[in-house]
């Protein structure tokens, strides 16, 4: 039996503020601080392990899979991080407020926004100073790769390719594997691993900062998944 | 011209108490979280930025250097870990008061052990509790690699064996390099890059949290190198 354990980051300043914030690298707050504490504490106190943890290039989850490893007494494993992990890109809305985004332009419209699987969010200018391609993270990426706005499917492809390349080669080798990432990469894993298709999971959101434990089969098929501490 | 930052740990716990640490993987200090905190507003606050970060698979190096990395907003950029970077393996002394030690075997034994280039310390055995075997991290190594116990010089070239497989390339590649690591690593990277033979680094001790900045030729020759922000 195979397992992967995947978090997503804990309370962010802009989860509190109710921005979009798609690729802005924005801080945890105290609370996201907690939750990832807490997740750390709770794995470690349940017999989990880790031999790899990957995440994104974004600090709200490269600070809670850090503090996950602190409170597990695994700061030394190896760590890998990707944007193909980053939150999706939410074009021209990263930053706005939800609220007065729904104001604006209508609540239907903004519930299509996030979550139909193909429409994209207004796309944003190359000469937006929020463009990725100004930001030395990206600068390696073809210029082709860095998004001026992702569908929900968008986000699932290049997620589940980092997952095809990267991680199920580990847990295929034996490693037990740590997932620190957001929302919708993590519920394009959720998809995948459950096999659900089209738009069957857009309704699904997984809570900030709680393990989501997978146990897989030698063909990675889930068998079983549980939130560990969960009520 | 080309340039690396070495940082050696802020305080830890094992520092405060006066023991022989070595692979032991004691946390740091608040006064060592404390430093790390300052050492990275420094190097922000004087431009400096990195493209690849090197430290040790011991907490109190990988946390420092976490540190510095989430003060500067660098968290992202690509991390690596080994052995190879960690502080001189003490044997036997590992755990013990330096008092105490100097006590009972006397105080030029002790200065020996810890100044000498080639004498080694009493080993530690295999069975032994502290005995780096048993310990996960370094499941992957040969059993001739992992030390009983280390002279200065044991210590010096594995480290420079790291340092000319990863951190050499990397700097000759064009990359902007920060290594987190320790006293008797950091030391054995300092004689090399300043080209000091024998024993005559053997009294220089590196302040722990303090920016060393080593500015190096092409051929990878220092051409100077100071002290971020010491008096």
């Amino acid at each position: 039996m195979h397992q992967v354990v995947l978090i997503r980051h804990g309370q962010s300043v802009w989860n509190l503020e109710n921005r979009f914030t798609g690729w802005t690298d924005v801080d945890l707050t105290e609370q996201g601080l907690m939750e990832a504490r807490r997740a750390g504490g709770l794995l470690k106190a349940n017999g989990f392990t880790f031999d790899v943890a990957y995440t994104s290039v974004l600090r709200r989850a490269i600070r809670t899979m850090w503090i996950v490893l602190h409170e597990m007494e695994l700061t030394w494993i190896p760590e890998y991080k990707s944007w193909m992990l980053n939150e999706r890109h939410y074009g021209a809305l990263q930053g706005l407020n939800k609220a007065e985004t729904a104001a604006k332009y209508g609540e239907e419209q903004v519930q299509l926004w996030r979550r139909s699987v193909q429409v994209r969010p207004p796309a944003m200018d190359e000469s937006d100073e929020r463009y990725a391609g100004s930001d030395p993270r990206y600068k390696h990426l073809a210029k082709s790769d860095i998004p001026l706005t992702e569908s929900l499917e968008d986000t699932e492809r290049r997620a589940l390719i980092y997952w095809h390349d990267n991680v199920a080669p580990a847990i295929w080798s034996g490693q037990r594997v740590l997932i620190a990432a957001h929302g919708n990469t993590l519920r394009a894993m959720v998809k995948y691993l459950d096999r659900i298709p089209g738009d069957g999971i857009a309704g699904l959101d997984i809570p900030t900062g709680v393990p989501l434990v997978y146990e897989l089969d030698d063909d990675l098929n889930a068998i079983r998944h549980y939130y560990l501490g969960a009520e």
